[in-house]
């Protein structure tokens, strides 16, 4: 199993282009194996990617448009426990004609790194359900924030 | 963004290897942009691993074990709609000393592609929380099950 | 507490007027007590109520309407455990202006009692977000399927 | 449809036996009506009541015992939309032998009553699954904190 290297916590923190945003851990998330499932941590990310896409791509987007995942990967690292809250950190890792990519973490109620993250979403027309181009305002706004690998 | 190549459907509906199982899409999956969420396609593949893990593993398995998952990758193919069924093809890729690997396919209700999936799930002592190794009975069913790459 | 009285699943089952629905229990519906968390429940009943609303109501309603609930009550009956199928019977109880009540019941996999519910919906407008009067042909179809308490 | 009273918001702020804790909206808290979907309303309610039976009957209560809902009634005041976060204020409203009920208000981003919920939870013993007499510490607790309707 290839894995993504740990990222620096420390580094990230101190970045401005990385966005947090927090999530409350609820009983539900929790599953017969005494933990947080694994479907949670995609809800975790999702979060902190509507956060980013809402504060930084929503303002210049047109209407009747939204942003559909296309790619999802998340690395588990460690078990989140209830109860507590999750942080998430969020960047725009990529940008491509119709889609901008993130990449996260997830950070525990210690504060220790649980997930790391990596998505791919796809600006859609609400109407046709099919890609459509970024328009140059958003594009402006996402490659200010652009933080890549 | 890489994609991996779409899977043969009929090769994998005509493989006694590849495991199905079925969820019955909820009203709560769907969210404000009116198709299911994607964290429930998370859902679902956990669904078509627990089956498979259930039936294929469990039997040889001790007591006081679970598997939590390392990483998981979904591809997004097709939005889903409510209501209806999401069938779930459910193969083992890879066996490793404490892992195994899974791939799938997720199918909307109109037997459309709607996902492929892979993920690394890794057997765990349910007392000390630590990985260990597969049983060699385990071994043995996984790999009569295994469908290389 | 004060309970319902146990219903006669006999005279559910042969009752025309009852509408049946199943869903299927997810991994992720299990929390860590080791059965299936009590929102799920809320989750199998509304698919029940999501069905009635579709299959009954749903041809004479006008666009840009929804249901929304008022009032939702659930007895819990017997814990649910994973895995299996829930099925659920839902019936008109109660027709007000705007107003229609469920009652339901929910039977896991091994056909026992899990839970009782009822509920209170009001259509509502999506424009206003008021609610708005049952339209007369809708009124109609719904009271031929009404049963009484 | 009868309906409660609406509570007395001022009241229970400053009432000392009145819990509050908070959960964060989440996108797939959504669904297709464009809304929080009425299946998340349990979840938060949960949250409260898990709240209040962890830090104050926890501390007493044995080993491998549980809390188990017995009827949960949720009376829906105002839509909640994302984003933003739902306050939750809990209460015991009565004691029983094995039971403990609670009444709980939501308030939505803006502050406003979301909800009203009753519940009635019966401790159970983890290995024969059945109630149990709350524990003598326990009941001194709970009492102490009784805010009868």
């Amino acid at each position: 199993m290839s894995r993504s290297p740990e990222p620096d916590l420390a580094a990230l923190q101190a970045d401005s282009r990385v966005l947090w945003n927090e999530d409350v851990l609820r009983f539900c998330d929790t599953d017969a194996n005494g933990h947080v499932n694994n479907a949670a941590f995609a809800m975790f990310c999702e979060s902190g990617r509507v956060n980013a896409l809402t504060s930084v791509l929503g303002p210049t987007l047109g209407p009747d448009t939204f942003f559909a995942i296309a790619r999802l990967v998340i690395e588990y690292r460690a078990e989140l426990h209830y109860p507590g809250r999750v942080r998430c950190g969020t960047w725009i890792s990529r940008v491509g004609s119709s889609s901008v990519s993130f990449s996260q973490v997830l950070l525990g109620p210690d504060g220790r790194l649980a997930a790391t993250s990596d998505a791919v979403t796809v600006l859609m027309d609400g109407e046709s359900r099919r890609p459509k181009p970024l328009p140059a305002a958003t594009r402006t706004d996402v490659e200010a924030l652009l933080r890549p690998e």
